[in-house]
């Protein structure tokens, strides 16, 4: 390991320079994680936007799956954020333009939710509102592709997806095995930048390291642990606090990578105890909780 | 603390004199957990309620919000209770005449769900079963506040709310953000006595202090931890607790002051032992199986 | 305790004799656990159904009820298949023709969900995929027996319910208290066997012994802990189970078996540690994990 990379390895997370985005991901990201010294977001800077969470409480607006809800819900308690679901058509605008952040998670769609879900997209986007697109499964299903192109044309603040979801969204080929990921993270980074710069807005891959990009410059967030695969709604979940930080912060690649941050060191916490995903689950609602912002310092 | 108040103390409830509800509120409750003397529900009352329940074990009938269903089961079965959440409008009303009770929850309503709610209510009222009004947000959402208002005009035999959501339905003022009260519960008891004889049935206020009044005389049940609001569902599935206990207790007052004495007692076992909001959640759920109505003398 | 019984006592799983099948349920059942000693499915075939069940990871399609979707997934994910909730009339019979494996569970039915899931019945059936019936509270409600008929009519690979559920579809009597079973499996073995013949599968009546029934010959599974009839979901999610053991295993009774020796097992493990409902289902999670297949022999 470089002796540069103390920082960098020590908060997991770091920018991937421009002039080597020619390199192929594979080869690339070999090299990137034994030299990396490049850290545009220190420990600082995320420990900045999780204190601000904590003191905001920013009111979260999610139109998520039915599977998880409730986790989903109980992250961003734990976190420092305020949930609500409000999901009929018939206030789920009035309400997206009250709160702080948006959540569009197309887990579950059925043709009333899907009216809720554009017309708070609209009312956010009005109020000036972010919103974060989380396109479950895409690539897996030809209706539920029609229907997350619709979301992806209005330009959502953030879309976050694994490699498989974030592939078949940027055209690179249709991946995936129900809602689970098949490809890595480090071979969604081209496709990923190419989906910002398409969007106009900042694109997250998660997986073993997740990338943050707003198609120029690209973070990474290492660290984490594969047990949060075997707990539904980690993800989704994610995709809910991405739009707690969008809330309280102007940067989206800051807000998103905070997010990731804060899950990845939350889930580190959390295998330091758990025996298996039942455990895994709470442990990590704790570590989330008990996470200080010194802790990524 | 006042020498005769031991009693008082240790089991968290008393009632409040009508003699002193001339004084303002936060006045009035810095004397009274001072100085209180009077115990209407003797812990033994309580002891009894929960003895019945785990000899009955009454159904209960939930039509809650998509987010806390799971939670809202979980609660009834460790206390002692049998859920079933029946929730089509083609079987609901038949189903609210064979059980014991019905939760009617407006936390996430659609159109299809409040058909099922109303004639739900319909055949309970019917059948002479309690049914308790769960008023979620209220006072957030002008369309929901209409949805709210038809359920309060058909008189709940219970209505569990937050502070600012029984304000709101007073009249008194609107507040709260998204579902979270922000309103102290010592500020809506006057709300909440005015509610209770407009219904002709019994308000809960719940917060720091659980206030339960039927308009006439007025219950304060103490302890609990603020925790449990970083748990989604633990308002929502006290509501459903209620139910359970006004379906084997005629006396409503004491029906519902049971029930949030053991989310209370429960809720300070809970934190005991939990490290964070998940350890909270399962530590919650096991101390409502493991307390016993001993522990409430 | 016969000498020879050691074996079917360690792995709980035996056949039971025709030849004994016109004893009366109960007397018989006194006898066959004393005396025992036939076991068609050693320890040895569980064990290669769950190492094989980890090997291939089948792709679970859940239609199930509102409560219990998150305990469902986690419950695969936990013993190692992959869950999908596909819910919408529009997508669901696509997504069946590309599972392993296809549950539908009757607890919260409404007209679209029960588009959705006739369609994906029939799209599974024509793919030649496995699936599972779950008909929760059958016998309880009119409406619901009407819609559960037109599934048994449909000729599930299997059927899994508890004695009150499974004693109602076969016509003996009508039971149960809402979601609960009011009587013994011992008590619906004869009307599962019948069943069985019916729907030319399998039916699988749980409850303190689980019977698994093609109607010639019956395997008893025994073990478990009452503790998970107070966790909402363990019942709903082990048909799911039962689904993703089909999914990989041709004979539809060693993989309904080994699907409740994995779960019954499981239960075991969690109790030793559980201290009430809430850690129990933690621990049950954990332990479906943490089960290997040498656990088994």
């Amino acid at each position: 390991m470089n002796k540069h990379s103390g920082n960098t390895f020590r908060d997991g997370i770091g920018e991937i320079g421009e002039k080597v985005s020619i390199m192929k991901p594979s080869v690339y990201f070999r090299w990137i994680f034994t030299q990396m010294t490049v850290s545009t977001f220190s420990g600082q800077s995320i420990a900045e936007s999780i204190r601000l969470l904590r003191e905001k409480r920013p009111l979260v607006h999610c139109l998520t799956n039915e599977v998880v809800q409730e986790i989903t819900a109980n992250v961003l308690l734990a976190a420092g954020a305020s949930p609500a679901m409000v999901v009929a058509e018939e206030e789920a605008p009035f309400f997206a333009g009250v709160a702080g952040g948006l959540l569009i998670n197309i887990g579950t769609p059925y043709p009333a939710r899907l009216r809720a879900m554009h017309s708070s997209v609209d009312a956010a986007r009005s109020a000036g509102h972010p919103w974060v697109l989380d396109p479950v499964a895409a690539g897996g299903i030809p209706w539920r592709d029609g229907i997350i192109s619709e979301f992806v044309e209005k330009h959502p603040d953030v879309i976050r997806g694994n490699a498989s979801e974030i592939l078949a969204l940027s055209g690179t080929k249709s991946g995936g095995k129900g809602v689970d990921s098949t490809d890595s993270s480090d071979a969604a980074i081209e496709a990923a930048e190419r989906l910002a710069r398409k969007i106009e807005g900042v694109v997250c891959v998660t997986g073993e390291t997740d990338y943050i990009t707003d198609g120029e410059r690209t973070i990474a967030v290492k660290g984490g642990h594969p047990m949060a695969t075997l707990v539904v709604g980690t993800g989704c979940s994610l995709s809910a606090l991405v739009s707690a930080f969008c809330a309280i912060t102007e940067d989206r690649v800051l807000a998103t990578a905070s997010a990731c941050a804060l899950a990845k060191k939350a889930a580190e916490k959390a295998i330091e105890t758990a025996r298996g995903p039942g455990s895994f689950h709470n442990e990590y609602l704790d570590a989330l909780y008990t996470l200080q912002p010194e802790d990524f310092l």
